[in-house]
């Protein structure tokens, strides 16, 4: 049997929240007998809920707060005067002790801006980064940073990586992720001084990492490597741009399939396979963000999501949490500073 | 009746050179009977050719040559051992006014570095960029910079964005254009200060210009601008992470249409209308990007393209020529540097 664990849940993040925040946990449940959820948020609306999710109640205590981050919330003004919001709750319920971990489906970065006032940073670590996982040919792959940092220099990108791939253990289950770095091209000369040189410390590195070089916008989809690496202002881009264009493909799918009688009486025939195709690229089976490089662990849910990506998100939390992931971490880090080239020593 | 005009081809360039270049001028040659070609290439290969394509044959001359750049010559290699190879001859043809504009298929590399070397910068522009154009749910859109500078400063945003609009007019065939800073996100503060600078600059522009404002990586798919402004860092990127998903959708809607019987016959009834869809996305039909900022007009075409795609390349360059491009780029310039307010003029 798993170890149990316990989740705080800023149940008052998030559009639909918190009447998905609870009904993921209801869905959550019985995949994850094992885990416990402590509920911060408004008592009045959550406890009717939890009256009408029986597992839910069974799994679940409400810590009573009115207070929450607004979504317009700018990030300093919610770290200075939110001290009683849900999500900042919740962030110091895993401080205290009282939970392993937390998720939030509220404002991103209200959630970095606490996180990192509360957690502090992991030994080794200078900036936290947003690892995100989403679908590829050939299955799923993580990519990261998504957003935390516009700006990222050689250190940031090589401690990225490190990061990424512990993510991609935990939760894409692949036993050894190979690794790339993000360019306009692969050959070794392609792109910024900063690529090019986090290239070369991860080529030497003393860990057992498969990195697999430079890969293109293109590898992102064909899923050529399991951990993309880049700056935070090109994986937001990137990952916003494929999730543009997937909905772009869609409507036009979608246009064809019911521009005359024979394409509708088509797309009836073949309706099982067309939902198995959307379900395949259905964003809810990829919900679950990892602020990593923080020293808690703390999940950003996407705040239009639904009870089935909530659920989701719980999901990927417990992964990481069982899989210890910043302890692996950690250990990675100190064996990359302990046992690296005398050019990483340099520069970590 | 059209003005007359001459295209110069560089015919051993692409995957499927020559065949494709000479195929791609008899499909052309129908929708433009006002363009002639000066076909720079191998006679003996090209001469058989255009004996089995009449129109071609009837608007084409050969001009022989037997060197040619290779796909993986370095820029600097093919510049300055390169001066007898179809690509440079091609160029020359411009730049002696043989022709009014080149085409080629072939190293992208080196025909920015033979073209800029060539034809020069237009005066007010410091950098030439890459514009290319892509489907969007409105319809199509173009953004540059894809490619040729992997940092962008502010003065090089401003330019990319008078010039891309020149471009959308001439080849998307839109009245007054709509710009868009690509950022990580919409509000005012967010993203680099090179951004943040270009925006307040274009937002205070004494051009007739329709500036969005920011936009971000899904807004590309969505169409919600017709000029997409960008570093070519971040272009290249998004434009080849737009091409991996569209792929990799396109895979997993196969997948699912031949995954059962059922399926197979919704598929075979909803023919036509799957066959419209996919024609719609077709690579070849956005084929053709711009070197924009150089004195002469410069398209490349795809490496990999066919003769449907090679004949597209070929209208959006007499669209350019036609619309006199580089004329309005100029224009739109001075009127920038004169009239602009005391911070433009500063910056420019």
């Amino acid at each position: 049997m798993n170890k149990r664990l316990t989740l705080s849940l800023d149940a008052m993040g998030g559009d639909q929240a918190p009447r998905m925040v609870v009904e993921g946990i209801e869905i959550a449940a019985d995949r994850l007998p094992e885990v416990d959820y402590l509920l911060v948020g408004d008592e009045r609306r959550l406890a009717p809920l939890l009256d009408r999710f029986p597992k839910a109640r069974a799994h679940a205590q409400i810590q009573h707060t009115e207070d929450a981050v607004a979504d317009e919330d700018k990030a300093a003004v919610a770290l200075r005067g939110g001290r009683n919001t849900s999500m900042r709750l919740a962030i110091n319920a895993v401080a205290e002790g009282r939970a392993d971990g937390v998720i939030s489906a509220g404002n991103t970065g209200a959630l970095m801006a606490m996180a990192k006032f509360v957690f502090k940073m992991l030994p080794g670590i200078d900036r936290p980064a947003i690892v995100a996982y989403f679908p590829t040919q050939r299955g799923a792959s993580v990519m990261l940073d998504m957003g935390a940092n516009v700006e990222c220099d050689v250190e940031n990108l090589v401690q990225f990586a490190v990061m990424g791939e512990v993510f991609a253990r935990n939760v894409l289950g692949v036993k050894q992720p190979s690794i790339g770095l993000l360019n306009v091209g692969v050959e070794g000369g392609k792109g910024t001084d900063s690529l090019r040189k986090a290239s070369a410390i991860l080529r030497e590195s003393v860990l057992p990492m498969k990195f697999h070089g430079f890969v293109e916008g293109d590898d992102i989809g064909e899923g050529t490597v399991d951990v993309v690496v880049t700056d935070g202002f090109t994986g937001n881009v990137a990952l916003k741009t494929a999730e543009g264009t997937a909905r772009m493909v869609g409507h036009f799918l979608r246009a064809a399939l019911t521009s005359s009688t024979l394409a509708k009486l088509g797309a009836l025939l073949a309706k099982d396979a067309l939902n198995e195709f959307r379900s395949h690229m259905d964003p809810r089976r990829y919900n679950g963000a990892m602020l990593v490089g923080l020293n808690g662990i703390c999940v950003k849910s996407h705040g239009s999501t639904d009870e089935l990506g909530f659920a989701n998100a719980i999901g990927v939390a417990a992964n990481l949490i069982a899989g210890g992931v910043n302890e692996r971490i950690k250990e990675d880090l100190e064996r990359l500073i302990s046992g690296g080239t005398s050019q990483d020593a340099a520069v970590l």
